[in-house]
């Protein structure tokens, strides 16, 4: 913890939505799992979820090193897709079928907490999200799940993927508010500190169970972030919400 | 009306801000005349609103042409509203003050069916809106009036103001659809027309107060929009809502 008297000048909440927010782990096997009860395929489907996830750092950084074009996270999940569907037996899936699981990851459930907790935190902040997802991804999303943001922005909105720097920049520049105005809440150190680096103030919700039972948590200092939270519901309280 | 069968491929409406969605002219005016009335200054404060509105048309004009680089709608604002406060009297005004009565236009009131109208309609449709507003002022206002947008676009994402070609396409390629599935509602036929032309569909509304009784009513063909309605309850009944 850092500077706590200074946090009263946050105007706006940025979150990290891909396991901060939602469940994608749960949320991906789940309908893998439909998918393999309907086909009759036995396999391991949190195991095919982790390898969908897998497959995402790796194509965001060719993107950023240019080895590939700009390309949108649905397009990137659809390249990692085509390439793990042979062990996991569902090379059968037409290009149809394909792209209805694509969006599986625009149907990704939240964590318990998360709109309890958005819901008190809007009551002060503006929030918005700020998500390597596409603008479409993260849309569909919160209307499908309720979630009440003010705002959506995308690292699409900037041809840039997080933790570019541009990314945070540019968020504060369309709210229009300073760096020090705007949080990033993110369960990924990596992103928070690359926030902190542009002036951002930082809260790490912290999520056990994103990769499932028994995965060693992140290490962190213990004055690296503005807050360290529980869920949603220990930020807004943190946040005197 | 035109090809009515069709209407049921929209997935999104975008809709226009300034005088569609809110009554800028009475919301500006009020702000004036608070002022006013604490500056003892006597004036006509919708002459004000009008006066200011007046400049918008002209500046977003100049930055097409390349006159003024590239400024969003509140640095256009500004530039306006510091060239009428003369004879308006509200030249002591500091820039503090200017700033204040500027940001009037992030807290623009809706009209009395805009926030019911757009409840039933976000029951089947993807909201967003698609201003010549800056993103922070679309958001403010959003979050002040309480309009229950899904996402916010405005025309400040393709550094491009409306009626360019960029707006509509844009907003169809951020929300992932086809052109023909983005109906824009709007109370301006030029803007529609605009729409209409990039293959978009069109929903007219008309809004006889927005620059006061007895202006006249603009002029359209029967069969140039998808839909004509009197507000957004008759809008969302159109659409079976």
């Amino acid at each position: 913890m850092s500077d706590l008297s200074s946090l009263g000048k946050v105007k706006a909440l940025a979150f990290d939505v891909f396991g901060t927010v939602v469940d994608w782990r749960g949320s991906i096997s789940r309908e893998a799992q439909q998918i393999g009860t309907a086909l009759d395929i036995q396999r391991d489907w949190t195991q095919f979820a982790d390898a969908w996830r897998d497959g995402y750092a790796p194509a965001m950084d060719q993107v950023r090193k240019g080895e590939l074009p700009w390309m949108n996270i649905d397009s990137l999940h659809r390249l990692i897709l085509d390439s793990i569907v042979e062990p996991f037996g569902l090379a059968g899936l037409d290009d149809a079928q394909r792209d209805h699981l694509n969006r599986a990851w625009h149907r990704l459930q939240p964590w318990a907490d998360s709109l309890e907790g958005l819901t008190r935190l809007k009551r002060r902040f503006t929030l918005t999200t700020l998500s390597n997802g596409n603008f479409s991804l993260l849309t569909n999303m919160a209307k499908q799940a309720g979630l009440p943001w003010d705002c959506v922005i995308s690292a699409e909105l900037f041809g840039h993927y997080k933790p570019d720097p541009q990314t945070y920049q540019g968020t504060a520049r369309l709210l229009d508010i300073a760096i020090d105005e705007l949080m990033l809440v993110a369960a990924h150190p990596s992103d928070l500190r690359a926030a902190r680096a542009q002036g951002c103030r930082t809260a790490y919700v912290i999520r056990p169970l994103e990769f499932g039972e028994g995965y060693p948590p992140y290490r962190y200092e213990a004055d690296e972030f503005d807050l360290v939270a529980e869920d949603f519901n220990d930020l807004a309280a943190q946040l005197g919400l």
